[in-house]
C-alpha cells in the first residue's frame, strides 16, 4: 500500500494510492476512508508524513565511509535535519552560495508508526508505517569544515523525502539507485548494510524515545557524486519507486 | 510579559502569567485573550512553547570552549536537539544508562516569534517572541566519543526549557548562573557571548528558515559540572527566573 500527502485547491491531504487514483484518508495511522477521492495527475504531492525529527545514521555502508576516509563505527552514529529542509518530490533543491560542493546520498528511509522506547530489533517491525525514498543532500565542504553534522545537510531543501511511504516493504535485499541527468552514481543493496533497520530502529530507541511521523535515513552507499544548478536528480529503491528533483 | 503553556484537568492552555494569575490567550504568537483565567499553584507549568526544531550554538562562550579544550569558532557552530528531548520546568533529567559524565549548561534560549529567512542582526529583534531558560544537558563522554554532538545531547529529558517565555527583556548584560544542590557552578553575563543573540539569529537565518516556535540555545558558559541522582538543578537567568529540575 502507497500512502501519499498531497495537496489540492489549497488543502492538503493523506490518501492511498491505487494505480493514478488516491482514496483519501483521515490520517496515516488509522487509514479510515474518507470516502472522498483524487486524481494522482491532478495534485501535487507533498512531503508524505511530517515528522517531529529526521534522525540521519552517518556511515552505515562500509564503502561509503571508506570513500570519505572515515571508519565504520562499531556502534550506529546518528545525526539530525531539520523539518526545514524537507522538501517534496518534483521539487527543486535549491544551492546555498555558502558552498562549492553539494552532494546526493540516496538513502532508505523508515516511517515511524508508534510511539516507542527501548526496543529490541524483533520489536522494530512492530513500530514502523513504511518506507520511502530520502536524499540526504551535505555540502561536503561544510561538513569537513565545521567537523559537526549539522549545517552541512541542514539548509532548506536539502532533505527530498517521498514519493510515498510503502508499508509492503522487505528491507532485506533491495537495490538503492542514484542518477544524475541519467547516469548512475550510486547502485548498491541493502544487504552493504551496516546495521539493518530493525537494529538502527532498536539502537535509536534505546536513546531517545521515536514518535509516530519521525524519520530514519538509514545510511547512504558509495558513489556520493557533487551536483550543479540545472541538474536532475533521481533517487531509486527498488520496491518504493523514484524520488525526482531538478536543482537550482 | 511572561507568556506560560500549561496543562489543567487534561488540557493544555497558553496564558499570560500576571502575579500568581493567568489569563488564557488563544495562541503564543496572536495573543488573544479567551476570556478564562487559572491560578498558577493549581496548574502544572509544560515546556512553554512547541518548536519544530530546537538549534543549539556551540562554544560560544570562550571560558567554556577553553575549558573543554576547543577554540571559539571564527563563525557560529550549530548543532540540533530533538524535541523528544524537551522536559518542562520541575520534571527529572532522566541518567541514561549509556553515560557516566551527564553534565549541566545553562543557556538564554531565544523563542522565534515569525518565518525568517537571510535577515541581518539589524532585523533579528522583530523576529523574536521572547526568551526563556534552558539547559543543555550532555553526556560529555558520549560527546567526545561518538565526535558528532547529537546522541549525547538527544536524550529523553535532556533539555529543560522554561519556565515561561519573557518577551519584556534585553540580553544585552544579564548573569547566567546555574547551581547544583545550591552551589553556583556556572556564574557569567551574556557579555561574554562570542557572537550575541541578533547575530546568531542572522547566521542561522542564512543558512535555514526559521519558524515560529522555533528554540535557539546560544551556548553556555564555563563551570559545567557533574549531576548525579537526587540532585537538584536550578539555571537562573536575570531578568527571566529560575528553571528548576530534579536528577534521577
Amino acid at each position: 500500500m502507497k500512502i501519499v500527502r498531497f495537496s489540492q485547491a489549497g488543502e492538503t491531504h493523506y490518501g492511498i494510492l491505487e494505480g493514478s487514483s488516491i482514496a483519501l484518508i483521515d490520517s496515516p495511522y488509522s487509514l479510515v476512508a474518507t470516502g472522498e477521492s483524487a486524481e494522482l495527475q491532478e495534485v501535487k504531492l507533498e512531503v508524505p508524513i511530517q515528522p517531529k525529527k529526521v534522525i540521519c545514521v552517518g556511515l552505515n555502508f562500509a564503502d561509503h565511509a571508506h570513500e570519505i576516509n572515515q571508519e565504520p563505527p562499531s556502534e550506529p552514529l546518528f545525526f539530525f535535519k531539520p523539518s526545514s529542509s524537507l522538501t517534496a518530490h518534483e521539487t527543486p533543491i535549491v544551492l546555498p552560495h555558502q558552498s562549492q560542493q553539494v552532494e546526493i546520498e540516496v538513502e532508505l528511509a523508515i516511517v515511524i508508526g508508534k510511539r516507542v522506547k527501548d526496543i529490541e530489533p524483533t520489536q522494530a517491525k512492530d513500530a514502523v508505517l513504511g518506507f520511502t525514498i530520502a536524499n540526504d543532500v551535505t555540502a561536503r565542504d561544510l561538513q569537513f569544515r565545521d567537523l559537526q553534522w549539522a549545517r552541512a545537510k541542514a539548509f532548506d531543501s536539502f532533505c527530498p523525502l517521498g514519493p510515498w511511504i510503502e508499508t509492503d516493504f522487505d528491507p532485506t535485499q533491495k537495490q538503492l539507485t542514484s542518477r544524475i541527468n541519467g547516469d548512475t552514481r550510486q547502485d548498491s543493496p541493502t544487504s552493504q548494510m551496516v546495521f539493518d533497520p530493525w537494529e538502527l530502529i532498536s539502537f535509536i530507541s534505546k536513546n531517545l524515545t521515536l514518535e509516530p511521523g519521525d524519520v530514519i535515513l538509514t545510511g547512504s552507499p558509495s558513489g556520493i557524486s557533487k551536483i550543479v544548478s540545472g541538474d536532475q536528480v533521481e533517487c531509486e529503491i527498488e520496491g518504493i519507486g523514484i524520488l525526482r528533483n531538478n536543482v537550482t
